[in-house]
């Protein structure tokens, strides 16, 4: 059976094609989107190859959709249920998988597979691996244009205040306040930060991330970051830095400087070009500082896509304050995604429910 | 220099003395309250004899204070800076205090001082131990009642929280809604939890634990605890449970029953009789299930206060919901008391401006 | 086919059993062992039927084998490879596992599967499921009866270690030196540990006790234990306890009783009997002496029988200290299992080359 | 009182000063050195201007003495008790502290006192603050030459150790060994990593590497490092990674390329040049793989001296592997400083007893 997606046809390049409706194994489900979300990432895939050389594969890794086939051996899924797709889907018996890492089950980041790996949710039906371990139910109650949010910048966003360790009352800079970082401010906030910087410059960004719950802007165009968040608090810095934007060159050496010592930064940054990611040494106190840098791709699987639906189910998180285009019908899915390259003043995120 | 101060006079009995002013070594400081608060363990400490027989000893451990001599190798603190006073003052060389547990400064609960090994806060001078390491600045804005509830209320119920190791979109369950297990309900919340159960029964209470995130009550005035709690997640049960009332032959009986394998409790009640803790042997899985019991004091200290300071700076949390009596002078600090004794059906928490 | 097995015919009576070789699904393989070794909790599920009722179960859970059939999904083992088969055999992707609490998979406890829930390696042949994740292939230059101690005994004891979260320098106590206690203190040691207490009697034991590190043997034939402990650290205790032996009714008693504040108890000691495990509450700190109480089920699967196979590589760990009855021959199964159930006083652990 | 001592009297320049004896206040003590040695720190200091200009600033920060006076405040420690002095003497009740980073009390490294910011122990007398809570006593038995290696070779090297997180039977890789990463080889086999690859050249280095436990020697005159440990894992890699040596420019981007995701290093090698460290982008996993980088100073006070004390009287830890060259005598301190400075082909660490 043949099925239409929407793909990336080379480095640069873009377009609808038709393939056939992918197999269903043993263990696997066959689903079809009901809402799904382009993400900045697609817009790196095809248009700086961030990934290298991919053709004819399906875009999107951000779904909610109804399953439409199972495999045999899949027991608490059936056809017709609606999903929360999130954009890892592990390999759960690898060994990385065993030692707590699912994300790299296979390899460094292999868990992420759609639009990578194999053809992503941009099409008229998508596979997904290990269906019972990788999909989440949608709950009674939840939009699937809020749950979409769920996918990848959610767990992306809250993952960088796991990897921070928020704990209460501490000072955490969030700097970059795309989508991902919104999340991360809402993480933080939700893991009970106290002083909270956001740091960005985009006006209805800068709204969102004050209803998301920060108490202080810090705006780049205004200035040195790092002076000003000193400048902010009294000369002692951070407790706490998530990196939800910026570059390998110039990113963390500002987020060490502003770390006190035994703090830790939660790198959630897809760092796409540069050879070196610098880390300044003096400020990093020769190495013996004890600010800790972590960085890690989202765990991904069911149980997370659970205990991120019960924070919607119980109204801590509203996550349809990223939503700002929404478009009906799958023919709209170039639109949104051009949206995403073209970043208009007033976008955050688009999603599209099919 | 004499002063005055309301006083266990032993167990069971109560009344106004008078005593010398404390004196001031190197390290230390003399405080006269602003604000204070009688607690619970007050009253167990009275009329039940919680902590053994005590002769003339003042009573209280919450308190916001001003400082009226500093000792000669005090810092960073002056007279007449406003402070926020843990009712835990660790002395920080100590041995468990560089294991991390200075709550245990020189032996199992030591680093709780006031109304315990030393004179209370219920006086017109207090004295504190290693005061720029134990004392916090009063944050401008913040309300010296509300900052009361820093004392005490706010760190150990939030204590339980950190015990039980909430994550995000875990199923919590808090046993008991008093001012601690309220406080461990706000604390939940603020770190993320998803389902919060709040068992408890008092109508009051249950209004200010929905109001502080609860999203289910569980009355046990209704049937038994674990049914259910087991009946509304379907038989899962849930992944952490704060126990913040109860008592050792029960509590954690329940506690273990509703737990899943890999859970955590997280013990903040000050359990007062009893020869054991009674563990269910087969629902903690014959010793095998996982199912990890925490229980701690308090931390106190400085640090501690700063940063729950600066969730009321930062309107995270909204500890006035707390307190339901106000009073106005130190000769009302009796009636205060006795509220908490006596327990009128309106009571949450009460408070004694100076 | 048929294949022969030593089987639980029910509580109380074991035998030799024909029962149909068993099938292979798409991610399994069947093997047949090498070496095999009967367990302490193999006497238990006969003669005090502590996990209930079995009929014509086959027996036995620690073993090397050699794999005689693979599944189609099956990638990296084939027929022909020798294996360590752990005592645990997780369904990786379960919601428990993705938690991180494989051994839990799919309900408490239920990771174990051999001579539980299922058929044991006490037959001519056996069945693993998710061959790729749970079995791991036997290193070259490590002998087969060695490593069959890696299938329960080191696991186990060396979980004790983890649970408890031994640091370097500790004083730690291990009640019980069985073969699983014997293994602690060997993790212990191993795990950098200091003073280093071996609670037990049987003289053979205390000799591998002190060969795996123990630096002081407490009899419980010569006073009560924690007097002991307390008298040898001049009154202040132990910082960790890991418990291989004792019951639920004192055992606990005495660990609390002899753990600093801030300390923890790692259980592996199955607790078949008793309705509670207690908890002495004063000396537990009124539930606020940061004692934690942990105990569980060891993690198995491939990953954990690799890197613990590296110790037996790398000559770090030599279990053979514990094999003190050696068998040749399929057929003295039912004998080696005998032993451990007469436990001769030089007796440690039998195992049987096939 | 006059005393004499040796000094660093500018960039480049030592000998021998006369200085007043140092006050004692109410928390110190005042200490006469049994038995130092000097550190690659000292030729750091001297002859690199790594801390910027000192001016006849005694030298030395690893000592073992005897105390000569106490504060008035001092309760544990009295006059002619021999003492174990760590190279790091915090404040206890700095709000680092309070936070778990006692070593950057009062500023970040700033817990490093000793010929830093105040004299260090190479004179006839030194000062010690906080006198109970960071001096060990020296246990009977243990030789004043080998616990001289407790002060920092031990702590600093253990704590890459620490840093790195090893856990049983991972794949460790340290990087240098001189005395440091010696002891951090020491360290990682003492807390059950699996294969152990230590990476250096010198033969007397290597000859004790193996014997406190590298079951693979790197040497990096014969090829790039990570092209070895790649070739020696099948192209796995290793699970962590100590840095106890090389450089900010080139030594992460080894570590990072030779890591498994999930992995961590540990650095506890003291950066003194170089504007940044250079972290790898791509082997970083695009700031995605799950690769912590944590860096810090040794853990000093008095619990860490005696903690790793008890690895000495349990004879689990040999530091007198590290002492190459032995002098006798206070006026051979010179000798042994400059020792450290030339480096001859069969040193690894002289002492000096007095």
């Amino acid at each position: 059976m043949k099925m239409k997606g929407f793909a990336m046809l080379g480095i640069g390049k873009t377009g609808w094609i038709e393939k056939d409706v992918p197999a269903c194994g043993p263990l696997d489900a066959i689903v079809k989107p009901v809402a799904v979300s382009p993400c900045t990432s697609d817009i790196h895939t095809v248009w700086e190859g961030a990934i290298g050389e991919r053709k004819d594969m399906i875009l999107g890794h951000e779904a909610v959709g109804e399953i439409v086939e199972v495999g045999s051996l899949v027991k608490d899924l059936k056809v017709g249920d609606k999903v929360i797709v999130p954009a890892i889907t592990p390999d759960w018996g690898a060994l990385e998988s065993q030692a707590g890492y699912s994300m790299h089950s296979g390899g460094m980041l292999a868990g992420w597979k759609f639009s990578n790996f194999k053809d992503g949710v941009f099409a008229e039906y998508f596979h997904v691996n290990e269906a019972d371990a990788n999909l989440a139910r949608l709950p009674e109650g939840v939009e699937a244009a809020d749950a979409v949010m769920l996918s990848d910048m959610v767990p992306t966003g809250f993952h960088g205040v796991e990897l921070a360790d928020v704990q209460f009352g501490d000072t955490v800079c969030v700097i970059g306040i795309g989508p991902v970082g919104l999340m991360s401010v809402a993480g933080a906030a939700l893991r009970g930060a106290g002083r909270l910087f956001a740091v960005g410059s985009r006006p209805n960004c800068i709204d969102v991330a004050k209803a998301y719950g920060a108490t202080d802007i810090v705006n780049y165009r205004e200035g040195d970051i790092v002076e000003q968040i000193m400048d902010k608090t009294n000369g002692k810095g951070v407790d706490k830095v998530i990196v939800a934007g910026g570059d390998a060159e110039n990113t963390f050496v500002q987020a060490i400087t502003m770390l006190k010592p035994g703090g830790r930064i939660g790198n959630v940054n897809y760092l796409g070009s540069g050879d070196y990611v610098r880390i300044p040494r003096a400020e990093w106190g020769c190495g013996m500082g004890h600010k800790v840098i972590a960085g890690g791709l989202m765990p991904g699987g069911r149980l997370r896509m659970e205990k991120l639906a019960s924070l919607l189910e119980t109204g801590r998180l509203d996550t349809s304050k990223l939503l700002t285009h929404r478009f009906n019908g799958f023919e709209h899915l170039e639109e949104a995604l051009l949206l995403m390259k073209d970043k208009p003043k007033d976008l955050i995120k688009p999603v599209v429910i099919i």
